[in-house]
C-alpha cells in the first residue's frame, strides 16, 4: 500500500514536467519576437524550476479531488504552473523590495541579473520586468486551465484576488504595520493556502456549502503555516531551511514569536531580544542569547500551543459529508507538509 | 449632424465614468482589507484618472462597433477600464525603470511615494507594488469584461499577450537593442493599437477574416502612431504636448528620426545631433542644432513620408465589406488621432 504522502510525489513530477513544457514552448516563442530579452526569461525559468515542493499546487489538487468525485487532478495542471509562476512573479519583486540577495539556495533574480549587465539600477529594472513577464505567464496559464473549468469565471477571479492581497500584504510590511498577523494572512495565507483551495473547488466546481468547508479548514491552516514559518525562522535547523540560524530576528521581523515574548516579557527583561531585532550585524552569541529568551519566556511554547490548536481547528472541518473521502484523505496529509514541516 | 469624432467624447465620458466607479469600489474594498495601504489605491487612481486621451478605448470601441452590427459599445466599459489601468501599471513600472519624474502633468508615482515616505528604494518599492496592484485591477476588469464576450478566452488570451509583447519591448528598450523598430512595435505598438483592436474584434466575435482585416489596418496604425510620437518628441509644441522641448534627444532616444539621420549623413556631418544626443544637460542652442539638422538632412521628411505612406496603407486595409459601416468610420476618424495629433 502506497504511503499516504505517495501523491504528493506524484504531483511534484506532474507540475515539473507541465512547466519544463512551458518553458521549452516560451522559450521558442521568445526566439521569434525578441530575442535579446532571453535572459529575462531563462531568469524566470531558472527560479521557478530551483522552487522544489510544490506546495500551492498539492493545496490546489486536494481541494479538486475533495470536490471532484470523477475529475482526474492532472487535468489540472495548467492551474498547478499558473500558481508556480505566480509565485514566482511575487518573490522576484519582493526579493529586490527587500535587497535578498539568495532565494532557492542561488541567487535571487535582481542579485543573478546585476551581476550579469554590472550596474544595480538596470539589474533591478530587469528583474521587475522578469516579474512582469511571470505574471503574463501564469495568467495565460490560468486563462488556458479556465477553458477546463467547471466555474471558469470565479476561478480566474480567485486567480485575480489573490494577487490583490499579496500586493495588500507586501503593502502592510513595507509600511510596517501593527496588524502583523492580518499582514501575514494577506502576504502568505491567502497565496499559499485560501487561495490555492478556493482555485482548485471552483476548477471542480465547488458548490458554495463546499466552498464554505475549505475556508474553514484554509483559515487555519494558512495561520498554522505561517506560525510554523516563524517557529523555523529563528530555530530551525539550517541544514535542512537552507536559510542562517537567527534570520528573521536579524532582519527584524515581527513574528508570532516576537509578539509572544513582548506580551510576557516587560521592555528590560526583553532587552537581549530587543538589542538584536533588526541588527543585520549581531554575533551568533547574540542570536542564541535572543532564541533563548523567546524559549524561557515561555514564548515559543506559546505559539506552539497556538499552532497544534489551529491544526486541531483546520482537521476538524474536514469532518464533513460534503467533501469526498479521497480529497478529504489528502487535504490531511497536508497539514502534516503545511503546519509541521521542518523546512 | 454631429462631427464625426463627437463618438470619441462620448468613449472618454464613458470610460472616465467606469473608473470612477471602480475606483469608488476599490477603496471601500481596501477600507475593508488594508486601510494603511490606501496610498497604493490612491496613487494608483491619481495617474489613472489624469489620464485624459483614452486614446485605447477609442481603439477597442472602433474595432467591437466595426465587427458588431447590433451590439452598444457600451457593453465594452469594462474592457476599456482595464486597459486603461493595464497602462497605468505599465506607465508606475517604466517611470521608474527611466527614471523619469514627470507623468501627465504630475509626479510619476515613485516621484510621490518617494516623496511622501521619505525614502527612495522604499518609495521605488512602493511603486512596483502600486503598478502590481493596477495589473491585478485590470485582470479583474478583464475578467468581468470576458464574461459579456463573444470569445471570451480569445480575448483574455488577446489581454495577456499585449502584457507579454510589452514586457518584451520594454526589455529590448532597456537592452539598448540595436533593433529599434522591432522594440517600438512590441512596447508601443502592441499595446497602443494592435492589442486593443484584437480585444475589441474578440469582445464582439470577429471573424479570422475580419481579424485579419483589422491587423493589416492595425499593423502600419500602429508604426505610423510611433512616427508621430517620434515627430512631437523633437518637433512638437511644448504648450500642448505637454513635454519639453528636445526631450527625446536629451534622453538619447534612438527615435526613426535619428536612424534616418544616420542613413542620409556621415559622423562628420551629424556630429551637432551626436553630440546631444543622451546629454541631459544639452543646451537649448545645442538641441536647436540638432533639430536644425533633422531637418537639413531630410530626415524630418523622410520619416513625415513615411508616416503619410503607413496612413495610407492604412486607410486602404479598411476598403473591405467585411467590416461594418459604423466601425469603418470610427476606425478612420482614429487615424487622425493616432497619426495625425499635435499632441
Amino acid at each position: 500500500m502506497p504511503a499516504p504522502d505517495a501523491w504528493l510525489d506524484a504531483v511534484r513530477r506532474h507540475v515539473d514536467a507541465q512547466l519544463d513544457e512551458f518553458f521549452a514552448a516560451s522559450r521558442v516563442e521568445m526566439l521569434g519576437l525578441a530575442p535579446e530579452a532571453m535572459p529575462i526569461v531563462e531568469a524566470v525559468e531558472a527560479l521557478t524550476l530551483r522552487g522544489g515542493k510544490r506546495l500551492r499546487p498539492a493545496v490546489l489538487v486536494a481541494a479538486f479531488s475533495s470536490v471532484s468525485a470523477s475529475g482526474d487532478w492532472r487535468s489540472t495542471a495548467d492551474a498547478c504552473a499558473a500558481l508556480e509562476l505566480l509565485q514566482t512573479y511575487l518573490l522576484i519583486h519582493d526579493d529586490w523590495m527587500d535587497g535578498d540577495e539568495q532565494r532557492r539556495g542561488g541567487p535571487s533574480v535582481h542579485a543573478a541579473l546585476r551581476d550579469r549587465v554590472g550596474d544595480a539600477h538596470l539589474g533591478a529594472s530587469l528583474a521587475v520586468l522578469a516579474g512582469d513577464l511571470a505574471s503574463a505567464f501564469s495568467q495565460r496559464l490560468m486563462v488556458r486551465a479556465s477553458t477546463a473549468a467547471k466555474s471558469p469565471v470565479q476561478a480566474l477571479e480567485a486567480f485575480v484576488r489573490m494577487q490583490t492581497e499579496v500586493v495588500c500584504g507586501q503593502s502592510l510590511d513595507l509600511l510596517a504595520t501593527t496588524d502583523v498577523p492580518r499582514m501575514q494572512q494577506l502576504k502568505t495565507g491567502s497565496y499559499t493556502v485560501a487561495g490555492p483551495l478556493r482555485l482548485g473547488a471552483l476548477l471542480a466546481g465547488a458548490t458554495p456549502e463546499q466552498l464554505g468547508v475549505l475556508e474553514a479548514f484554509g483559515g487555519p491552516m494558512g495561520e498554522a503555516f505561517q506560525l510554523r514559518d516563524d517557529l523555523l525562522g529563528t530555530f530551525g535547523d539550517p541544514r535542512t531551511t537552507g536559510k542562517p540560524s537567527g534570520n528573521d530576528l536579524r532582519a527584524g521581523k515581527r513574528t508570532a514569536l516576537v509578539l509572544e515574548a513582548e506580551q510576557r516579557l516587560d521592555a528590560d527583561a526583553r532587552a537581549p531580544l530587543t538589542r538584536v531585532l533588526g541588527l543585520k550585524e549581531a554575533t551568533d552569541t547574540q542570536v542564541a542569547e535572543a532564541a533563548a529568551l523567546l524559549v524561557e519566556s515561555g514564548a515559543k511554547a506559546g505559539v506552539e500551543r497556538r499552532l497544534d490548536m489551529l491544526v486541531q481547528q483546520a482537521v476538524g472541518a474536514l469532518d464533513t459529508p460534503l467533501l469526498h473521502e479521497t480529497g478529504r484523505a489528502m487535504l490531511q496529509t497536508l497539514v502534516e507538509a503545511l503546519a509541521v514541516r521542518d523546512r
